[in-house]
């Protein structure tokens, strides 16, 4: 776990988020210029922009080059994807493809019956229109089936664990797209999840999302032998 | 999903992880002073300390006040608790909670059976010791309990996952312990969960690992009413 250190940074970024909590500010709105922030909080640009680029780092806010700063999207997740991943050793690998087997086949069945399949069969027609060609927006509509699979669920933190374990693995994934050009077999893996889902049939949306994700692990294992 | 720029920090930040890979500097190594990074990467001291910082947020690195830079313990995690945090809404806590009902059991099962179990028994002992004391040593036992259990499972991944969870929810963990006073119970259902993974009885860890969130959440949910 990280330390908490008193430092002059940690300070200035808990003031930055006092003041987006008591403004009642939301993930979108502008916030005061870097200038009047240093003025306000008596600290000079150079260290304020220590704390800025603290929060930027994890997502509470975005400072865009030019506009300004912004709260950000992340501000309230309970849960992040570390940043910082370069290269995931084959064992990581395997025990994330463990995780998500473990959490998303109990959301595919909490998600069947609930409202919200139509965005689902939305995103399997993106998928669809991508089959026979671009890797990157075919990639990014499998990955948005499984976000939105979670989503549906309706547990926020478990959506962001999820997204969080997704967008770790986004590149080993893409790899796994390219070298085995299972495209077809996702996609139709896919659509029985969400014939399962639209149905309202819970066990078998759980029952297929986690053969589907045990065929996922079966092919990273093969590519690690 | 954070945004990801191509900021003269963030190309900094890229290089200072690339120089620990190249290096193959592992956590708790000391870095080059901020100085000879400054020199290494032709920028300006606080140029630099803006991409330090943003790596210090996500735990990548420790900035240790006179002492220096190090890796920190952080770098190679899958998922991070949000250091940002400030209050969670009830609707959150309880998602949050659903959440651990969903991993925590199944992990519980894992350990059964698997070598460390005197580990988790020497943090029940730590817990006894201030059963009728001390709030802030108890409650860190019995977080050490479910971190420990979850370790114990033999996935990293899962673990950072329960940890961040934990992490995230410590404040108003501190709170049901006080407000409620149940320390006892709560002891006694660890020790029951730890004597089943002493046996090696995997069933029996899992169904009570349920259990005993269940009865967290109902304490939790009583408190919200």
């Amino acid at each position: 776990m990280m330390v908490v250190r008193p430092s002059l940074s940690g300070v200035l970024t808990e003031q930055v988020l006092g003041l987006i909590s008591d403004s009642g500010l939301q993930p979108g709105d502008r916030l005061p210029t870097t200038r009047e922030l240093a003025q306000r909080f008596s600290v000079t640009t150079p260290t304020l922009r220590e704390a800025l680029r603290r929060l930027e780092a994890t997502g509470a806010i975005e400072m865009r080059h030019g506009s300004g700063l912004y709260v950000g999207a992340d501000i309230e997740r309970i849960v992040l994807p570390n940043p910082n991943m370069r290269s995931m050793p084959g064992g990581q690998l395997l025990d994330l493809l463990d995780a998500r087997i473990l959490i998303e086949p109990p959301l595919a069945g909490l998600a069947a019956g609930r409202p919200g399949a139509e965005e689902l069969r939305a995103v399997l027609g993106e998928a669809a229109r991508h089959l026979s060609g671009q890797d990157a927006e075919l990639h990014e509509a499998n990955m948005t089936f499984h976000r939105v699979s979670a989503r549906l669920a309706g547990n926020s933190v478990l959506e962001e664990v999820v997204d969080s374990l997704l967008s770790v693995h986004a590149p080993e994934q893409r790899e796994i797209l390219r070298i085995y050009d299972d495209r077809r077999r996702d996609y139709d893996e896919h659509l029985t999840i969400l014939e399962a889902i639209e149905a309202g049939d819970a066990r078998a949306a759980e029952e297929l999302m986690r053969a589907h994700l045990i065929d996922v692990k079966t092919v990273v294992q093969q590519r690690l032998m």
